[in-house]
């Protein structure tokens, strides 16, 4: 998540730096060429840099728009995970009497363990029930790793879970579905956040964009060569950088689960998620264990 | 919440100040800068700063349409809060025999107390049930505080006491998972609500916005560097307040929680909604009691 | 509700006629000003107006937008209670043996009344079921006049009267569960009604595109102050009543239940559900009785 | 549904010719007018109408996505239509034995015979069930036909069907509940789309839209005042076919059941819905009989 | 799908090789036979194509947004159909015995078919379940085909398996609606995907826009008949490459099922549900056998 503290002015150059030194090169080519083959080049009115410069802006504005949409859809998606992992706890509480705070207990680990292991999946981890020992059993474990998708094989030995208490009669049938829908809704959730991961936006719209940006500089920069002087190239890098940079920050944010600065915090959602259930648990765990900021980021 | 009648124009020259006395610097220093070294500088045309402001409009257009869907997302979740809170009341009221007076009285002052705590928490408070004393029992403050999440632990409370009844004959299966669904919806709304206040809107796109805007205003005092007058800063000053205080306006719209005068009046809509609650459990408060404006901000 | 044959230009004149006031006497003092100063004036070039212009299609744009999808959702809640409570009066009849159509016709009374009551209480009005005698029995508006809230206690008096048929056995658990959700989507639609009705839109974004079409007349009569003759001020004029007329459209598309011609109409709808409930109970009303045009206002 | 083929250019020329001859008529008075009276013209530099250009571009660009919306949430409704309808034979037959065959198809056809009549109602029928004999019991149209609203009257003799197979045991509370549920989704969908139909567009939107217009056409023609010859008009006509016939576009989207060709194919969608539901009842119906076209258009 | 990196330039260029023929046409004819009659033709200011470009930005990026969406929402829908068909085997599997493989195992076979089969009739396959036979039985593949619509038929067979469940007391009546529901929710995907693929786009708007950047290519090349040089036409590519390659994609990116490179993955969506629905029966599939890449493509 970018924190408002750690967004220098270096950092967006950084994620800029290769399409200006092309916007450089392109500029001093086309600018000094201009120049010399002065005769042979069109006269370009400045017009036409102009308004290819607005429609970039309402071309970046479109982008912009959907990629914070699907960042924003990634974010509730997550949001729903917590909110459901929560809430399957108090079901669990509300519907076995005392004599299952075993089970409960057992359940409820795994259900941390799904959201560690969902987020790591969704960041590309090829094992990502690892290190999660304190949190599922050797025997689950086992029947996951049969499995290419580990998230909907814990899922799956929830539901078992749920069918033998139903089997023991710890709950009847109404409990049974009650919970059963929770399930289905973390299925949801899971097959949400898989579907904004894997799913690519149309590549060819960036394509574009960038083309028509640098037909932009060139335009502009055979426009300004009347212009003999030492501030055309700057003037066409700060205006470059301006809209390079929201094309980046919009690419970043389509992808809202790669480890860069502005993906949706996995971990420490999963993390505030193992909180809240252990405590939900009556397990003991003092204030002072967890981060002031890891407080709730929902 | 913004009230038509307080929103003078000092208001909004307040909030962007800081941006005013730069841009003033900026047009200054450019400005007559431009007209002592007028053979060095470019002769830019007012093309390009007229086509960066048409750009800003749409990339501010942009920022204000996300800032105020997430406000309005924000109002949905405290409009879903006072929604079923009085309906959760009523159920109970369904749900239960006259003998459960207590008990509804009980559950119904604690779900009161929910929808203050959560606003306080929501706008920083540490000890968010503080002076709730006559909401919330002595032995039901002991549980809470064990918990980071308060909130979370009255909504575990309030699932407690509908099992208990449940173990007590009192309703049967069918109203245990009635009740227990409002509670999920509960868990929901204030999950959605820490959702939108701990999640940072990207920060860097508004950087780039007020680094365009302050390009703008160079390239624009650069432009009218022919026009030696005294109204060549006045109007950079006049422009630029008003792309300043519409991306200023979006920002506090982006975060409703804290405490400006554009925030979501949670203070307010958990006062309505004790009235509310009061009322349906035939408690007499004179009208005179809330003030008129009171009578339902929702 | 607009109907299209009643909106003469002169209807559009008369909603910005303060506005245009305000643009005529600021277009002569400019113009003639610019005049007479025009030494001292800055030369403003049409340029910097010209983008002024296409910045304030883009914030008015943006304004609408939001403005619109306000006054849709007001509709579509207004559309949820129509349908709700025509389907609670179908599902009345489902659940309920032929013995009980006193009862049935006693809530489906009060339903009809809780829609005349809930519109009339989002135009502002005070003793929100005046008149509503042939709908609400007397024992009830006693009930309902003690509370702030009219609306939610006439559901509370609907959610007794279903918990007395459960107490009868004259409907089961089931039964009394589905009909208890209705009256929480009810409830839902109420608050989602009150809240479009009583959340300011950030009034701060409307001073702030005022400003700017201000500054956009000023500055377009300075440039234009060459052009010394009698079509400068019907320009100013014309384009401004262009501005100020889709401003004040979408300021009152805002406030749906403002009592203007583009509100939501609360009343014809809450007719027409009386129409339906009516013959849902199969009462004889001629088809004359009720106008062509209110045949399905939904 | 407008398809491909079927729209040649003379059609977009059909629906704005009006709106041509006006600014014909327009630009010749103008154009001509101006040249006459050239020194009392104000010089119109072309800035006004290029800025007014792309000014009108936003203001259609916001109008048709709201059109564009409507009209999609009109093709929601009738896919919901459409597949609750079949949903709704499949849970009969899931829910019902082999002895209630005859009831099953009454109640199939007459959902049937609801669709057909729902699309004609929106469309302007006044008497929606003529010649639906094969589908609907003599006694049921007489039922029917004592209401304003027929097909509500049509879902309530459905409800009072299988309130009889509930008092004849043949379905359960729960078999009851869930159908029930099918019935009320078909009344938010009725009502959804009598909403759409029934709630003028705010027309005061569309008037100033086309006085923008032709200010824009008079501001043009003016300016090319100086352009002595016989390609004025034409850029005039051809700039004005790309706008006016936007907006007409837009117009004919908000009213997705009027007839037009872009509207949603009402009574296609029901001959689907047909199709299906008898052949879900095992009627033998060979595949020569519909159209391939007919094949799901949904 | 469009793989980031199967997007080389020449890929664009191919799909809008008509339109850049005829710019390059129009070009040429309208640009020497403007040098030519230069006497006949309107002084074309620069301001007339470059109002008309920013308005085309604007219009594109409408579309743009519509196509987009209908993308997503397909994506979406495809996304519930994965979800649902994994859920529901996990259904199967609590509220049934462990007596009961065999017939979780027909009705999971026949669910992932059901995928294949929408998929293919998506793409337009007239035997959408030819070459399945490993996953539906032969009887079933008789009644199927009795329908023109395969995929209703393939959920009518299950539930009818449900109901005998039910008959045999295999399930109650609780585990029977949970079904039933999951059922409902596939045929509201079915008909999802059904409407999307089968609505066609208001092509009025497509061809108003094609009209309106021919336009923009003639004006734009009689405005620059005063540049008599080589690299006018050269621009005037450049620039409509850019336009027409967005429109192309907005108008590939409508049709999400149509075989193109940016469609909706569903074969690939299709074989994953396979793969996961074949582990939670617990087959050993060995990890080998699941290309990489097709590791959870949701």
């Amino acid at each position: 998540m970018i924190l408002e503290s750690k967004l220098p002015f270096k950092y967006l150059i950084g994620i800029v730096k290769y399409e200006l030194i092309i916007v450089l090169l392109v500029g001093i080519i086309t600018h000094f060429g201009a120049i010399r083959f002065t005769e042979f080049l069109p006269e370009m009115p400045l017009t036409i840099p102009a308004f290819l410069g607005t429609s970039i802006s309402v071309l970046l504005s479109f982008k912009m728009n959907q990629s914070y949409d699907r960042w924003w859809e990634a974010r509730k998606v997550w949001g729903a995970i917590a909110n459901d992992s929560r809430s399957f706890v108090i079901q669990l509480q509300s519907f076995l009497s005392s004599d299952h705070t075993d089970i409960i207990k057992k359940v409820s680990y795994r259900q941390i363990a799904w959201c560690y292991s969902l987020g790591r999946t969704l960041r590309g981890s090829l094992n990502s029930i690892e290190n999660l020992d304190h949190l599922i059993t050797e025997t689950d474990q086992g029947q996951i790793s049969k499995h290419n998708n580990y998230n909907l094989a814990i899922l799956q030995l929830t539901a078992a879970d749920i069918k033998e208490l139903r089997s023991n009669n710890a709950i009847d049938m109404h409990g049974h579905i009650h919970l059963q829908e929770t399930i289905i809704r973390m299925t949801d959730s899971m097959g949400g956040a898989e579907r904004i991961s894997k799913t690519v936006f149309p590549s060819s719209y960036r394509l574009i964009l960038h083309f028509i940006i640098y037909l932009f500089v060139v335009t502009l920069a055979i426009s300004l060569k009347g212009t003999n002087n030492i501030f055309v190239l700057p003037l066409l890098l700060l205006i470059s950088v301006g809209f390079f940079s929201i094309e980046k920050i919009a690419y970043h944010l389509q992808d809202p689960f790669r480890n860069l600065p502005s993906d949706i915090p996995v971990t420490d959602i999963a993390k505030t998620i193992e909180l809240n259930i252990r405590q939900l648990l009556s397990e003991e765990i003092t204030r002072v264990e967890s981060k002031v900021n890891d407080y709730f980021i929902m």
